[in-house]
């Protein structure tokens, strides 16, 4: 009988691996390997095989969190992702399930900055993300938020941490700080990002910032994180750590590390300005559509087929799709279905006056999407159609800011 | 009865623009408007008014182009967009109709370079471009390269002119260099890159670059080039001259302005190391889809049921999609249809060995991009698709450079 710790090879379609057995409650065999990587395998199509017995890994009670007079109150809520996960130092071994008790007591420069709620909201793989958790979430943030938290933090997976962001962005106005953060890399390895990700967001939630921002590595050399508008941030790259990157604008403010102080670097919304409101509605079937040189419009007419209510087209340049692509874009804002432009090269603006693809694009019944980024627009236009009276006033709404996410001007800088 | 070079004010849907009256050859209404812009308008459905007369504006017929001996011979095709134009300074007008004499005698820096040859191979707007204008280009360069061109340069809409440059990337062997150069802002704005950006084209044309390029401002400031590799570049804004960028690799060279030096900064193969080899066959019906939160794989399987014969996926990170898209890659790729794993960070690699769902993508028959962009990944598909001899190998060649579209790693510098 196999134990958590031991050290086992799985073998599975004539690859074997070896690692050091993981609590699962997938059902899967998960290792730990060296490279600090998980693998999950299933049973029933593996081989096991016990190379070494290991410490048993008999998972702690969390100890209960100290509390320090006079440090605001933040809570911790966690969706899952590489930052919710904890090594092990005994085994090697990565616990899978996250509580806040356990990151905080594996990051004790945290109990410096505030006293802090643990909640797990769920525990999802960032790519499984979608509008009913995004609504779960802002009903929990909202929660906290009326319960008197100074600041939130959300722990979350990088793949779609953006995505979460924009979501929230348009879901709560929020009185005080909510901060989503996550790591490239996971606690165990030596390059980890977690710890000084973690201790930034913390810093950001008790600072006057009542906006949704995105904390995380802004350079490779672990010396300042960047707090990112959460309407303007987009990964720009698969594994760095320095990987979120503020787009046509610049990023709120940078903490420094390890000092913690906080550099301004652009205007916010401060604590306590707004009331809490959190407007939840969405509407999900709304597509992103990627334009590419010759692709036919019939995918994008498939969209309104499928009932799609709302489309973002992501187009080349400043805006632009093939003219043969104009009478869909007709056909589906005669049927009610807006049609917002954004642009592939993501830095710049559309501007779709200048030349006669873009005129005609718009005279079809196109928004342009400004400064917007695609997949903003994508989220944004699912709270519009959901939140307003009629596709009109959806259609208004794109046009104007609602949450820092389009501008009149854009920055050449940035 | 107008005539060209006339003020005029079109007033349509409303709105009335001025501006000087300008050739054109689509039958439409074309000014040139104090912005310096072009704006086209449809006659039947605008109201025209004569402002003033300007001096008639009559095309010159091209004066011969001056030879120089001992220079080497430049072919010069072009395609269209901002840079295939050239003020009138007579009448503040620009001419829509390009030919290699006329940017010739605009930018007399040239004739220093090279003797040119100019052909316009056809003259439409970036985003028409589809995959039989790329064969008809190549088509086109190849014939230039056999009467005996040193280099070859392609005047081309910025747009989607790096998609061009990846189709010419895997369509052509060359032995002598394939430069592709655009601008920004037209030659009559006076911060047009247009000759800034000839200059540094044809100095590449005639160096040891045998390669297929884009050569596009590196900086704001007029100082110098890049030279990028035509797999390897991407349109990063929507204005800024100095919008093309290599993403996961640095650029081959730079080229200082205005000295013309040509400073190496990566390795590129040298004139005549091939012979010259066309290879123009491409498979049209290839998608490229754009993953996001909550997206249903619903788009994705009517790419197969509307008969794409391969498909790239721009997944989330390091290239996931939703678990439930899992099944629709199996049923994509049971059925023949190639599947193809990038990222929308575009920077940095897919790695879909890490987590679960990565691992279920591939098990599921989707094909590891690496480090290729999802833009150069879906034009490598539609050529690997039509050269080989079964989608399993067409599936093979994806995974290994042609063009040095994709590397067994990616420096974390760029």
């Amino acid at each position: 009988m196999l134990e958590l710790g031991d050290r086992i090879a799985v073998t599975k379609d004539g690859v074997r691996r070896e690692g050091v057995l993981m609590p699962s409650v997938s059902g899967r065999v998960v290792i730990k390997m060296e490279s600090g990587y998980n693998a999950g395998f299933d049973p029933e199509r593996s081989v096991v095989e016990l190379l070494a017995r290991g410490k048993a890994l008999k998972v702690p009670p969390p100890p209960p969190l100290p509390r320090s007079e006079g440090l605001p109150k933040v809570s911790i809520l966690s969706t899952g992702g590489t930052i919710a996960s904890k090594v092990d130092y005994r085994t090697g071994a990565v616990t899978s399930q996250f509580s806040a008790e356990e990151i905080i007591s594996s990051i004790p420069e945290l109990l410096e900055i505030a006293n802090y709620e643990g909640k797990v909201i769920y525990n999802i793989l960032s790519e499984n993300m979608k509008a009913e958790y995004w609504q779960v979430l802002a009903r929990a943030v909202g929660s906290e938020i009326e319960k008197g938290a100074a600041g939130v933090i959300i722990t979350h997976g990088t793949d779609t941490m953006t995505y979460t962001a924009a979501a929230l962005s348009f879901m709560v106005k929020t009185p005080v700080p909510i901060v989503l953060v996550g790591s490239q890399r996971s606690s165990d390895r030596p390059s980890s990002d977690a710890a000084m990700n973690a201790i930034s967001a913390a810093r950001v939630a008790t600072t006057d910032i009542a906006e949704v921002t995105v904390v995380m590595h802004g350079s490779t050399s672990d010396d300042f994180c960047l707090v990112h508008r959460g309407t303007r941030v987009r990964k720009m790259h698969t594994s760095r750590r320095d990987a979120f990157r503020s787009i046509n604008q610049h990023p709120i403010a940078r903490v420094l590390y390890p000092s913690r102080d906080l550099e301004i670097l652009g205007d916010f919304r401060r604590r306590g300005e707004v009331e809490l409101e959190v407007n939840d509605r969405l509407e999900p079937r709304c597509a992103l559509v990627k334009y590419f040189p010759g692709g036919s419009p019939d995918l994008f007419e498939e969209c309104i087929a499928a009932g799609y209510r709302g489309i973002v087209l992501e187009g080349t340049g400043l805006g632009h799709v093939a003219s043969d692509w104009v009478g869909s874009i007709k056909a589906a804002t005669d049927a009610g279905v807006p049609v917002v432009i954004t642009s592939q090269c993501l830095r710049g603006r559309v501007c779709d006056r200048v030349y006669d693809t873009g005129r005609d694009i718009l005279a079809a019944g196109g928004i342009e999407g400004g400064d917007i980024l695609p997949e903003v627009a994508l989220v944004k236009l699912m709270w519009a159609l959901a939140n307003t009276g009629s596709v009109d006033e959806a259609e208004a709404v794109m046009k104007i800011s609602l949450a820092g996410e389009i501008s009149a001007s854009t920055p050449t800088t940035v």
